[in-house]
């Protein structure tokens, strides 16, 4: 195999009670990307269709994170890889676009030379990209793109991630206002410290929610959907999101809240007709707005990247 | 049936990352209650033996959770309840004293009378014991007392509690130093805010220890028996903490932390031949101190209070 042709997928992190461990991988939304074995040694990206990002490898999160995975290579090899990236999601929209060009391309390497790697040191590498991209190498997006489904961050240092299970009937639909929000913003509304009386709440709901995804108890997993946290601090920087939540919420949605330091916002609903409805519900709040917008509905992706 | 003797098992709350929200029962450890039909309506403790307790009605925690639960009751009934309360759990040892006599009360009444409450509706009544304990209407010991194995208490307004599933082979050491410390103490300690990022770090391993109790992982159930935020604060209070916990996780612990608010602490082992090591490790470092200790080893009670 000389070339692989992968779909990179969107993530949602942050996922309400599980902020900064608990992600989910989707299937509706994603990157197509193209990877190539070529004569010349190193890592080139040759293309990028979509979005204006860096070519250069090393300023860029494919180049950095193919570089990570080349680099504990045991073996010396005596040929390169060439990367396309044709982007469909937006840099700062909220739904890991960074970290699918990442993952995408440590998944795609790894194949084309016959996995050497396990799927937690492509976790790894891919958070070389995130360090580029944002300054930290968080792993909350790059983990659900890797493994699939839904992922639990348990410790980054060591990395340590745990798969769960998702719920079969599970559908997430993504409101993405086409503002931008400043990372630093969003990082500056964040509170340092909390009440412990708070963050024992939020941690019954993460408990809780781990217990619905074993158990396929949806309403359970309703109830878990909820942040006491960071949720009341961000809402504030995304236009009408009290009214994106209520309207998902009233048109059957199980839970929704900010995708991971937004401006996106994810809606969870069971059955594609309750997708449908909260899709055209909250299409209706953004239309009364003069902001443009994109919705999409998505199952959970369960296998992650994919070879297309 | 018109008297029924139950054994009221202790029970360990506040483990290690659960604080406030995950507890479990013990099988070794817990009082024996005699509690039968009366002619003369109402509620009266007949008998305590093995500690001195208050026997008026309203003064005593079985009482309070017995009235509770009659109030609730939309029938008359023309005859009383007598309770006679046999003590091995120590007040103030931190395995759920209060706890075991309240849950065992509505409990055994809940039989005497063909069972109109359920489990959870039982949690809420032995609440009100727990309220007159310690001034609060704490559910982390009833709920395991009741409802047995681990629980997670998601929410105490309203009151909703999770039945987790066990690990098989999982083996409690509970080591009980014959010290007292004052609930005001062990309460002054506590944070009132904690950092976010350490929060954070809580929280995945609170998780993690729901998916591993779900996929009956060991080693990841040892790996999130962490608990960054009470225990650094409140193992001051209780002599050679640090010590015990060492020696328990050398001898072959999955973990070991303080059981409920102290100065009780809790071992978690696989198998009673790491149990028994792990005992008489902890009685070595306690063996050292002039300070009178007590070791029990017990399976998960997986069934809760008991019918004898």
């Amino acid at each position: 195999m000389n070339e692989i042709k992968i779909f990179a997928p969107a993530t949602v992190a942050n996922i309400s009670c599980g902020f900064d461990v608990l992600g989910c991988c989707l299937d509706g939304i994603g990157d197509e990307m193209i990877i190539r074995k070529s004569s010349k040694k190193g890592v080139r990206i040759t293309k990028i269709i979509g979005e204006k990002l860096p070519l250069e490898t090393e300023n860029n999160v494919a180049g950095v994170a193919a570089l990570a995975l080349l680099n504990k290579l045991n073996k010396e090899i005596d040929f390169g890889f060439e990367i396309e990236i044709y982007k469909n999601i937006k840099p700062g929209s909220g739904v890991g676009s960074s970290a699918a060009s990442a993952a995408g391309t440590v998944f795609a390497i790894n194949k084309l030379l016959d996995e050497p790697f396990s799927i937690l040191e492509l976790v790894e590498f891919s958070r070389e990209g995130e360090r580029l991209a944002c300054g930290s190498p968080i792993a909350d997006n790059v983990a659900p793109a890797l493994f699939g489904g839904f992922t639990l961050v348990k410790s980054t240092n060591p990395l340590e991630v745990i798969q769960l299970p998702t719920l079969p009937d599970l559908y997430v639909v993504i409101i993405h206002p086409q503002i931008e929000i400043k990372t630093s913003d969003s990082r500056a509304v964040l509170p340092t410290t909390i009440s412990l009386e708070i963050a024992t709440r939020q941690w019954a709901n993460l408990g809780s929610l781990v217990h619905a995804l074993h158990v396929e108890n949806y309403e359970l997993f309703s109830a878990s959907l909820v942040d006491f946290i960071v949720e009341p601090h961000r809402s504030k920087l995304i236009p009408d999101f009290d009214k994106v939540k209520e309207a998902s919420v009233q048109a059957g949605a199980l839970g929704c809240g900010i995708s991971g330091s937004g401006p996106s916002m994810f809606a969870f609903c069971k059955g594609n007709q309750v997708a449908d409805n909260v899709s055209n519900a909250i299409s209706e709040v953004y239309q009364r707005t003069q902001i443009p917008y994109h919705v999409y509905t998505s199952k959970i992706n369960t296998q992650g990247v994919k070879i297309i």
